[in-house]
């Protein structure tokens, strides 16, 4: 096909990702869907948005158009300076920079850190798009195994020995895709470990405000200072369209990030941190963080409960207490993906676990998303995807 | 500075950005500046704009502000087809990849073709974002110097053959810094040379349609099908803030950007997305157009009638025919880095030639925006200018 194109090896290297093929089918009409990552479209706050947009281009006009600073809008950084620190992250405004989502911030993590070979641990499974962000700078892939506490930092210890991994990748809090939130414990260990040596740990933290149950834990960059670069995003939490995320590191290498993200895209639209920064100026965002954590507890619990209801046994589910995914576990040797066209005959789709191994994956798991369809939904799909799995246990 | 922190090799090889430096200097109140690349602010259409998003979140509401592909809006993508189909450019929807801005287009440009040692032949000045979006790839860049009629294209063929590139990099029209635009006979042979050896030609054009005097000339991408890349953008036509350019390359390889674009930010806003097109698709984009030529014309005739009122002799200039930007040479030897400084205590201020050249550099070379700053601030900005010139040649 690229007969006659040289691409850089990179580019070559890519595989083209399954889920997105995944992802096409499930999208046909009649299928319940718990396959995509989508947040309720239902509760986007469009009409208070709508607000922002008439207020800031009444308010700033062409300022809101115009070329902005690489690291952000500033009353948008301290804001979220401000919020991280009642929290207890002790950051100021110059910390953060605005990002286009937390992709974005992956990617220009890989940027900063990765050389083709350099080591990397993630979890076992993990964001498959931090897999793919890292992929572009050529790494290799360490993975570690879970359990319910979050990464077995036993074998992290043994691998930085072993490798000294640049980066360590973590999502501390609901995991996607397991739904598995680091224990307090782990996560002291773990900042431990990335000042002893020396090795940043990059916190991917689009769910942490969505806990429903439980109590709350703190961040690891609360614990952990300057070995600990989080990652945020507004995407979960207003709207994933407007596309504005950020990234938290000391100042002391800020200039680096500045310096990537500057040539990635000069900066993230200015309208739309504008827009964002109307929306929560004025006390909106807690609000409407309540208002997802009800309606996705609901669901959640819908979920688990018709779960309960209809899977056979052998059938075992993680149980997360916020979030927007939990993680099925299959009998050993059966294959999720195997069973996907089964599930899409009768109108219900996921993602099967395999794309969010970076190695050895364990094909008998499956990702459910939570958030993006009704509680009646859920329990019709559940009910019909019980059934595939009775039928072809 | 970063005593514990191991970063990729690229991140070590980048040097910080001298220009950013001094566009702090420049924008000292009272400083008439020509140094920026910044569209008039007052021309942006804002009430267009207002109109645009209330219609955009009443007629999508949640669609609008939801994950969407990461190729971009359908809608906008035909439009731009269609747009640059009626220039000659046959190209379909699919052929067209929304990004953010067309800084985006040039790092995944950068992601998709360069391998460190790679060879990148690049003008010679050429715009500092893509030698700085490139370089994050590590590659060696060759130089070509350029006359009246843009790069002289026997050292391009020299270079081919001894090199082998990955890739050519020009900026056909108006281009940023020199304002030089490349004549139609060396359109016509770059084509044929990227024909026939294989080597993609990247169009960086976000000028294109900004023409004041002349007869427009066939894009390369008109001429050159499958191996000219075309980068386009909204930023100078309607909004830089809004951070909307495009990729046109051929359906062939577009998978490859579509997967670099997704590692990258998963997709670019869906709301900016809509916004632009909710403002093209009633036909505001030609009107608009017609009345930022008439205004950049007059700012550009003002700065030329200026520059022959007040220079001394041996200033020259070049006499673009569209665009934002006019380069000055000052007398060989003087270095217009060192005059910066005497400029600035005279209230004004332009960009230095140097960080515009890859490799050798002229420091007897400057830049001038004429974009930014009113025909009465021309003048007066050049008057002082002038008298700089006058007392330290």
């Amino acid at each position: 096909m690229y007969l006659n194109w040289i691409f850089s090896e990179r580019t070559w290297e890519m595989k083209s990702s399954a889920i997105r093929e995944i992802l096409k089918i499930t999208e046909l009409p009649d299928v319940i869907s718990f396959a995509g990552g989508l947040p309720a479209p239902e509760l986007f706050p469009v009409d208070e948005l709508k607000e922002a947009c008439e207020s800031v281009l009444t308010k700033f006009g062409p300022r809101s158009l115009q070329y902005s600073i690489t690291l952000g809008y500033p009353p948008l950084r301290k804001f979220l300076a401000e919020r991280l620190s009642k929290r207890g992250i002790k950051v100021g405004f110059e910390d953060v920079m605005i990002t286009a989502g937390s992709q974005q911030g992956l990617d220009l993590v890989g940027k900063a850190f990765l050389d083709r070979g350099s080591f990397v641990i993630v979890e076992n499974p993990t964001y498959l798009g931090a897999l793919h962000a890292f992929k572009a700078y050529n790494p290799h892939f360490i993975t570690v195994e879970m359990d319910e506490e979050g990464m077995i930092l036993e074998q992290v210890e043994e691998h930085i020995k072993k490798s000294k991994p640049r980066l360590i990748y973590a999502v501390s809090n609901f995991q996607n895709p397991s739904g598995i939130t680091m224990s307090k414990k782990r996560r002291e260990r773990l900042v431990e470990l990335a000042k002893e040596y020396y090795i940043p740990v990059i916190d991917d933290n689009p769910y942490g405000e969505l806990r429903f149950k439980g109590e709350d834990l703190p961040y690891l960059k609360e614990l952990g200072g300057d070995w600990i670069i989080e990652l945020g995003t507004f995407s979960k939490l207003i709207s994933p369209g407007l596309r504005i995320g950020w990234i938290v590191v000391s100042k002391e290498v800020m200039g680096v990030f500045e310096k990537l993200k500057q040539g990635a895209d000069l900066h993230t639209s200015t309208f739309a941190q504008h827009m964002i920064y109307e929306y929560v100026k004025n006390g909106n965002l807690d609000r409407h963080i309540e208002l997802l954590k009800k309606e996705y507890s609901k669901r959640r619990d819908a979920m688990i409960s018709a779960l309960k209801k209809y899977c056979p046994e052998g059938v075992r589910w993680t149980e997360p207490e916020g979030g927007l995914f939990l993680w099925v576990f299959l009998p050993e040797g059966v294959s999720a993906t195997g069973l996907l066209d089964k599930a899409v005959e009768r109108k219900v789709a996921y993602v099967p676990g395999k794309p969010f191994f970076a190695k050895e994956d364990k094909d008998n798991t499956l990702r459910l998303n939570f958030s993006n369809a009704s509680c009646e939904k859920i329990e019709e799909g559940i009910k019909r995807l019980a059934q595939v799995f009775k039928e072809y246990l």
